[in-house]
């Protein structure tokens, strides 16, 4: 058997690693474009940075290592060029002379990944922008930045590749801002969430330019100009483009192979394209959502040496399928992490499903030992079953462990009440006997229950704020101490703190005006509303607190 | 309604406050016999090691803010006596003038913990001996520590609370000797990661005897006396009584409810006693084991407080089910993590479970990223069904994380291949894109898939042994390079670098003998069984590798 392998990196490495293993007889070529396989993309922005000093560290394997441990044939610096799916030959071109020659398989295996999207606008070819994805772009900008020694840089996109380059530029010295055309900062966050992260990078002294368009980019005499629609054009001595990555699909179209989603290869559960000869995996397929079911591009690195093992083991007999993804993925921001799982509440809600969120903010372990931090975590449930559909937290350590907690939760079809149950360690250094994830399960049973209502703090603010003066209209009750309140609470809010509300219940508006109950970060003010509902009174409980509202909407 | 709670800490707090939650018109009584309620039992021995240095800090609740929050009647330094059944009367005893008194209950929780086991040896009476179970008797050791300044302790016991004591006392600065009954620490770990702890602990200057039976206590002129079966004697300022706990069961016992494992409370899924108006929680009662589905004592906070709000619910009418235990655990041990959860391999075996366990060392982030670590970890299996029995962990960042991860995955009845298929989250500064969780997974999977067959080290060691000299006996083969060889390896293996096997497999012993191949983790060694096997080699590998055996064999 002879298999070909297109790309040598996360998904193609690995299949051949695994081919081999599972049978040695096998003729294995792996084709690689770029002058390194193995290669680890996910630390590139580290190496510009200076936190990973060392180039040898950048590749996994060699050529030269994967011959001698596993016999497989790595040709680097040759493209697949076309596919002749009749023949079932490959003809590859060597970049370093052009010439070209075919390749016969039995099967063939695509994990060309990705490439960096082009937004299409005029001085894309500046010698001062790049893009970042092979060890080649890795060095062209750290070249740079040793030669050169950059003092202001533009970040084009605000995704993982953005943000990683954003931090580790600045770690450098230079003055970075970041031009995001939406809202808000990473797409895998919610707004209220990513509001956060927008903070931290101003803390962090990087520049973040939101719903910001670029309409090109033009050189200045040392420099590279970014034309935006609207406001000053940003002037820096290098700019980074990372707007998100597409399918490499070229060469699976022109073979006349399935496709999906913005181009992305179509394959089955046994990761084989509609030629079943021919298998693919990695950042140019699509895969099936885990929690939506629907289809999806989730250009990760796990999912990706994931299939590629599947996809050797299929070669190799062995019945094996790929069930889904669902985007797990984790970011460090300086001292921040941000990690995710599954879907965000805006996600949930346009896939159609009845969502809501919880918002809390549990110490990452007990507050007694020293040096807890707290984490913001918002986890996202089904309102008819109580099913867990996504989570994202951002906060210090601690973070990546409960959102790989959540992910294994999801997997397994956990709703709000298992997550209750999870046995979970706890001793002080690591965790609360209640862990942040337990806590999690008891905010969304109480709401399932019915024994809270929320409301967020934009309707909060909205509903208070459009009915001002209404005698009726609902009213904001802080139930803070003293001491909070004199450091900053909302306007007009009432204020009588938790552990007074009993004695002083007959000074709340009575005649079923709705009392929108707030607190720091949702506990108190929770208990609040259970006193106020047994009391006959209406009442909503803020969600995230005065905490939340502090460092979000700010 | 009256509710009283019989102790007022991890179980009796927290069912308390979800009590109030419930019910604003409950009458709810706290009945505890130490000086202070919602105390961090937890938290204890870093107060004695200096590390909380606020007494405060070790209540998170007070009678008066219980009161004020909740309106919960605490009433501490009172001891339940007796409970009269019929009457539904406790009778209460003030410590502080012995004078008793009756209340009446409606619904009564039993939730009084522990108590440390008491070996039933002379000298026990000791001013110098102590236990820790209280905020009373963590001053009492506090106080002895400040004012004696005591050069040397010895801890009888080598559990969580003995280890965690030993730690503290050690930082600051006494010797301390770790003496156990058994052949290793730490109960829920299997011999050989507990070798990896006992190492870690004379690394950091503390003795461990281990196999030592404590046959009395002598006061000396200066110090406390404890003396062995064998051995000399072991003098020192202080020592600490810490060989387990008890269900604190009297009570109950004399109130005729129906006891189970060890006097442990028996309860049902609703925590439910076998009367119908009392309900027991927390380290009193006996459990379900969530892997063995066996009757199972297992004292921790987490279920404790779990279980605390389960009753509560229970009372209020909310049907709700405690569904077993699986004792997750988590010790700081100096800088080492020390985790477990489900069974360890001896423990299935004991359950009568056709078990197994991979061992792996995987690098707890990216290698390639500065700092990471490689963590120790095994992973029980069941071998029919793949099925996740247990999980132990021993190392630096991430250990907790692995094992929560675990932890749910066992909760969820996840198998091996499951673990191969969870979706976590990943960049380098974190994970690898193959999590250890996901690697254990595969090694499994190879196992039970019947890819590769394994042998751990006391076996391979023995077989080789045992039919040294025969020529046909199994053979051990080193596959690491020359260079680590050099550093060390097993006397008698044959060496044949994985990179060169497939040359030189007409050095290697024919004749059907069979080859019990290492590495140093077990990663190589696999790859060479792959290739041997399909040669036609009859071969095992080495599980754990020779870095394991440095580990714990030595
Ligand atoms: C800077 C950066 C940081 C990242 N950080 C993370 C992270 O922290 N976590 C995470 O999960 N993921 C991260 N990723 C994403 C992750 O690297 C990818 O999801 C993963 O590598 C995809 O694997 P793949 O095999 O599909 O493609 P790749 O690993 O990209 O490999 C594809 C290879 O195929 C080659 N190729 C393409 N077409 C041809 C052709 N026609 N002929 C020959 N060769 C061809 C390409 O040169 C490339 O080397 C990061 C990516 C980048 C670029
Ligand atoms: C030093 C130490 C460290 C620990 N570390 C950890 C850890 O890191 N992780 C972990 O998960 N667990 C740990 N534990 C265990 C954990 O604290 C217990 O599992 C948990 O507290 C059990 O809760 P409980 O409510 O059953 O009992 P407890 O919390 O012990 O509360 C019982 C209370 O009842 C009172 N009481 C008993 N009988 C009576 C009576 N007749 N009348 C009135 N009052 C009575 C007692 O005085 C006591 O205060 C630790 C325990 C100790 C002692
Ligand atoms: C380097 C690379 C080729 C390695 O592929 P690989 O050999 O499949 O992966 P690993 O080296 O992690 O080894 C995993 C194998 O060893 C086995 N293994 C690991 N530890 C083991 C142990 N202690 N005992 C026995 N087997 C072990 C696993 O079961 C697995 O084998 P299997 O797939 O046959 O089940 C590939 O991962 C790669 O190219 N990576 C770099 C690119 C990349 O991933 N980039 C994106 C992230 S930066
Ligand atoms: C202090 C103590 C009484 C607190 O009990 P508690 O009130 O049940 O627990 P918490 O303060 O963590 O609050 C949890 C409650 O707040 C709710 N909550 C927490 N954060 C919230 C938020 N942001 N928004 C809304 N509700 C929130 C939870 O849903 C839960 O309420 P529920 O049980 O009604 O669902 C109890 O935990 C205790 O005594 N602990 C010390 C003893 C101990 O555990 N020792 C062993 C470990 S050291």
């Amino acid at each position: 058997m002879k298999v070909v392998i297109i790309g040598g990196v996360a998904g193609g490495a690995t299949a051949a690693a695994r081919l081999r293993r599972l049978n040695e007889a096998a003729e294995i070529v792996i084709i690689e474009r770029t002058g390194y396989v193995s290669y680890a993309n996910c630390g590139l922005p580290y190496y510009i940075g200076g936190v990973i000093t060392d180039r040898a560290k950048l590749t996994l394997q060699t050529p030269e290592s994967f011959w001698n441990r596993f016999r497989i044939d790595v040709r680097v610096r040759q493209e697949a060029v076309s596919i002749d799916r009749d023949a079932r030959t490959v003809s590859i071109r060597r970049l370093d002379d052009g010439s070209v020659y075919a390749e016969r398989y039995d099967k063939l295996i695509l994990s060309p990944g990705a490439r960096p999207v082009d937004p299409g606008v005029p001085g894309t070819d500046s010698e001062r922008l790049f893009t970042l994805r092979t060890v080649e772009d890795t060095f062209r900008i750290h070249d740079f930045v040793e030669r050169e020694h950059p003092q202001a840089a533009t970040i084009v996109g605000g995704g993982f590749i953005g943000l990683e380059m954003a931090e580790n530029l600045r770690e450098r010295g230079l003055d970075v801002t970041v031009v995001q055309r939406g809202s808000h900062l990473m797409p895998t966050l919610d707004q209220d969430m990513a509001a956060i992260l927008h903070n931290h990078l101003r803390k962090h002294g990087i520049r973040v330019l939101l719903d910001a368009n670029v309409t090109g980019f033009s050189a200045l005499d040392e420099g590279i100009r970014t034309a935006l629609t609207e406001g000053a054009p940003l002037d820096a001595d290098l700019a980074i483009m990372a707007v998100g990555v597409a399918p490499e699909s070229t060469l699976a179209r022109e073979a006349g192979l399935e496709l999906g989603l913005r181009g992305a290869i179509k394959v089955d559960e046994h990761l084989r394209t509609s030629d079943p000869d021919i298998y693919a995996v990695g950042d140019a397929i699509e895969v099936k959502h885990a929690v939506t079911g629907k289809p999806a591009l989730i250009a990760l690195a796990g999912p990706a040496n994931k299939q590629g093992r599947i996809a050797a083991d299929n070669i190799c007999g062995i019945d094996r399928t790929f069930k889904g993804s669902q985007g797990s993925s984790v970011l460090k921001m300086f001292d921040l992490t941000v990690a995710t799982t599954g879907l965000t509440l805006r996600a949930a809600q346009a896939a159609g499903l009845a969502a809501d969120a919880v918002v809390l903010t549990p110490a990452n372990h007990a507050t007694y030992y020293p040096g807890s931090e707290s984490l913001v975590m918002k986890v996202v449930f089904e309102q008819n079953t109580g099913r867990i559909l996504g989570a994202q937290i951002v906060g210090g350590a601690g973070s990546d462990k409960r959102i790989d907690v959540i992910a294994t939760a999801i997997r397994a079809g956990m709703d709000a009440t298992d997550l209750t149950e999870l046995d979970l360690a706890y001793a002080p250094p690591y965790a609360s006997a209640k862990d942040p994830v337990n806590m999690a399960g008891y905010l969304i049973e109480n709401i399932l229950e019915g024994r809270v209502e929320q409301v967020g703090w934009s309707e909060a603010l909205e509903l208070a704020a459009c009915e001002h003066g209404s005698e009726a209209g609902p009213v904001l009750l802080d139930t803070r101490t003293a001491d909070e309140v004199a450091r900053g609470s909302v306007e007009g809010a009432l204020h009588v703190p938790l552990d007074e509300l009993r004695e002083r219940l007959d000074e709340l508006p009575s005649s079923g005006r709705r009392l929108l109950v707030f607190c720091q970060s949702g506990l108190r003010s929770y208990v609040a509303c259970r006193i106020l509902t047994q009391h006959g009174f209406s009442c909503a409980n803020v969600s995230g607190g005065y905490g939340f509202l502090e460092q979000t909407l700010r």
